[in-house]
């Protein structure tokens, strides 16, 4: 064992304790807070393994855990970008990419790489794993916008089909899950949950404390 | 896809957003609050990824991710119990299998059966995998502590042959990382944020607001 190499790997254990402070824009299902990236990293862990039996053939589940477990670390340096605002978006890429090379870049080479590699694979998503990784990142919000009768959706006015764009990857990431979630949706906007695209915006659902 | 099969799922899937409420009594390594069991266990899921290399030869990796991530799901009807705490710690294991039917339970029986055989290896602690889990469920409060200068073990008076009866596992759970514990305990009695077993009890370090 190298001394130096596992005082590397207990400095990045310790540095990642700062996920447990950066917010989403998701609510808690009871309402009560908004939920941190760390707790929701291990909600889509859980998921992964409960909802494994819908992943599509050459799906590895234990890499898709690995990957939705170190997903979202980067928000340490780069924050939260709420997924509907396309100013922050804009700058995302950048701000999350130079987290990437700090965070990672704790570990020594060849750890920083392979964790490098597992995350910019969920970025890019085109691998069938990483693409059933990021359906399951798409499906929880939902769940969480549905209990707490449209959460975020209604705190930021969100459409129906914003919602749908986000959502599309379901359709080829799990697909054996796509129907469930087009219910969910048509469910939420018949609950009054989330706005339909024809709803005349005569009205501001916006509120100021978010 | 059996319908009921996934409602059971998904219920079991929002049931368990219950566990980002529970508090332990460790605080985050900045100390300014306490942690959740469900950011705890994604905390311990990521180290068990970062530190598979001193795994000892048996052990499997993502069984041990799995069995981290529900561990503490029990702690949603029973509770957090404080690992020094005697009277609670008598009564805990009557508490958490109660809580494990109920909630393994929402899910469809055999995999309700999958769930229950993971928490009962994990709490049974016999087979290598079990072990290695328990010893990084012991090594993290360990690192929130010296962080913390002594965190949880100030505010409830914790002496150091109380934390090496809590962390003895990791000798045989994860031999590779047992002298980096003894180190980190040591160096924490010499910062004075562990009490060492000789210390006079002239002082209480107890305090009322935990």
């Amino acid at each position: 064992m190298q001394i130096n190499r596992l005082t590397q790997q207990i400095q990045f254990i310790i540095e990642i304790d700062q996920l447990k402070q950066v917010m989403r824009q998701t609510l808690l299902t009871d309402g009560s807070r908004r939920e941190n990236s760390a707790e929701h990293s291990w909600h889509l862990a859980v998921m992964a393994s409960v909802l494994a039996e819908y992943a599509p053939e050459g799906v590895d589940i234990f890499h898709a855990i690995k990957m939705l477990l170190i997903h979202d670390l980067v928000e340490i340096d780069a924050g939260d970008t709420f997924c509907y605002d396309v100013q922050g978006n804009d700058s995302k890429a950048e701000r999350e990419a130079q987290a990437a090379l700090r965070l990672f870049g704790l570990l020594a080479a060849d750890q920083a790489r392979e964790l490098r590699l597992l995350w910019d694979e969920f970025e890019a998503g085109e691998t069938t794993t990483a693409r059933f990784a990021a359906a399951l990142d798409r499906i929880q919000p939902l769940l969480h916008n549905q209990q707490t009768q449209g959460g975020t959706w209604q705190i930021h006015g969100i459409r129906r089909d914003q919602v749908m764009k986000r959502v599309a990857v379901v359709e080829t990431g799990a697909p054996e899950l796509w129907s469930f979630v087009l219910q969910l949706i048509d469910d939420c906007v018949t609950a009054g949950y989330l706005r339909d695209d024809t709803t005349l915006i005569t009205q501001d659902f916006r509120v100021e404390n978010y």
